[in-house]
């Protein structure tokens, strides 16, 4: 006989949250019982999960008791809270916010790359930053092969890494195209921010608050989660983060430089041979990965596939992937299914 | 009293050739009699210049008769066959196309980086891609000042590099938000190529076609152009060229090595007193330059600006100008005015 698992989802009514009730239906994840939590303002909202109707609730420390697995994405504050109360009541904690994820004590993981780190953990395990999960899924079969020094990246984000209200106020602002320039802004960059400008019909080179050294959290966060999950603090690792007009699918612009020279067919067989990642590069057929066109798919898509004209063993990629997906609530099912594989659970 | 010159503007009625006449116009330009030319399918069409209204009129070699600065941008092949009949009665043809901007005869001019270039012309200059003419404005006065080995570019270009019927392509498809991803596609990434992808709420890193070794023409154009605008054949330039979204504006993510260190101040410095340039950054206030925001205006701005956190060398800038004026129209009637001021004609 199977076993199954209690669940609870904490944060149900966001854009993640609803990627991961998915997520389980989909991949038919061996739930005993579900539970969806979410803050005040959201409890009462009814999701549908297998054909049954459930009533969001309101999350408090008494909501984990029972649990076997819980999938948080309700923001570094709600984590910061409820996750030590859930695995105080035995529940492992499966954290898609930034809160944990540079603790020592919490595996970070992506299953394609670091599978093995799950064992240690001591309740909570965090799901990496959206843009950094697509890259390193991309990134891993080529240093395991190569070797690798150098990782720049100029990524190409979409609005809804940012929520739904952002994905409603791209909407409103693309349909008045005369009036772009003016538009009303409220959500982007940052909500909680002193400036917003739209996103419609323009290009904003910032995501999250910047820190003191002039990058951006994104971009610190692509830069010291990819050497924790890839275990190699003498990776040299750039990001310019940049937010677009798309709604779901982030896009990367990665240069990678490898230990040993590579041929441009030996990257390619390692992208497409290696676990949850495609390969789609056909220059001839007009062949590359597009957000618009991936989005809700599972896999990270890489294409552009180059040799830099000056550095033999350097090369840059197109990465691209549903941000939602494989970058938040996919990744997480998947940690969940890893813990369940591996005995750790 | 001033010295005036009998002008005229191949393509007048496309994107680049309506912001030729308007840059006339605003920057005052000694114009003796102007003419403007098309195709015979837009011949005919009327354009208000100075307040007086013209006709345009189909090209044909005795057009140029008379003419001392012929502006072009309508296509390559219109410039190989108009061009040598307007140089060859008499004409300095100033061409916006790709068709002579490798020709070892042919300067390829920005006048704030290689102005000295332009005594070299025996009766074509080029002037250089968009996407390459902003980014040597930016990187010059670093590599007046430090030195420079190695550039990587990722762009984010707008759909009006491609043409005026791409706008309004775009305009369209944002309009029906529900149906982006089978929206009618005609024009993008390449007008005559195979394959067309809706460009609203997606991403197409394609630009022009491919060449044999996987990167695009657009690619190549900026590898090759800015090495020899900058004099440099040693130095390493890699391009990821990107179709966005975005009506007027390219954007650039550029990471760049420095011969000797630099601080950040030394290099937003160096940006500041740069011409034509203008440092926008400051972090602290959410003040970068954005696309929507300057589009119209003639600057290339630049922010972001970061030393990079593995090599003392490096530096990431973000770097924004107007595609259609400091990109084109601009910087043709400012290599037909650095013409005159130098006695060149």
């Amino acid at each position: 006989m199977v076993k199954t698992f209690n669940v609870a989802i904490m944060g149900a009514t966001g854009a993640v949250g609803q990627q991961m009730t998915e997520q389980l239906e989909k991949r038919n994840f061996p739930i005993k019982d579900i539970v969806f939590l979410s803050s005040s303002r959201s409890a009462g909202k009814e999701i549908t999960f297998n054909g049954q109707t459930f009533t969001v609730q309101e999350a408090k420390p008494e909501s984990f008791e029972g649990i076997d697995i819980a999938l948080f994405s309700a923001g570094g504050s709600v984590s910061e809270k409820f996750a030590p109360e859930a695995v105080k009541r035995g529940a492992v904690v499966i954290d898609n916010t930034s809160a944990f994820r540079m603790d020592k004590e919490v595996p970070l993981v992506v299953p394609e790359v670091n599978k093995s780190d799950l064992s240690l953990h001591k309740g909570i395990i965090a799901n990496p930053n959206c843009s950094t999960i697509q890259m390193v899924c991309a990134l891993q079969p080529l240093k395991e092969l190569f070797g690798m020094t150098k990782v720049v990246v100029s990524t190409y984000q979409a609005v809804s890494g940012a929520g739904i209200d952002a994905i409603n106020e791209l909407k409103e602002q693309a349909g008045d195209f005369d009036n772009a320039k003016t538009a009303d802004a409220k959500m982007l960059p940052v909500k909680s921010a002193e400036r917003h400008y739209p996103i419609a019909f323009n290009v904003i080179p910032q995501i999250d608050q910047f820190t003191d050294n002039g990058y951006t959290f994104e971009e610190m966060k692509m830069i010291n989660e990819t050497k924790k999950i890839m275990h190699d603090d003498s990776l040299a690792v750039a990001a310019t983060c940049v937010r677009l007009p798309v709604v779901t699918g982030h896009s990367e612009s990665v240069y990678v430089e490898l230990k040993e020279a590579a041929t441009v067919g030996q990257v390619k067989q390692a992208i497409a041979q290696a676990p949850g990642v495609e390969l789609m590069d056909d220059p001839s057929n007009q062949l590359y990965p597009m957000p618009l066109m991936t989005a809700g798919l599972d896999e990270v898509f890489v294409g552009r596939i180059r040799q830099d004209l000056d550095n033999p063993n350097g090369f840059h990629l197109w990465v691209v992937s549903d941000n939602l997906v494989k970058g938040a609530a996919l990744n997480s099912v998947q940690i969940a299914e890893a813990l369940i594989e591996e005995n750790i659970i």
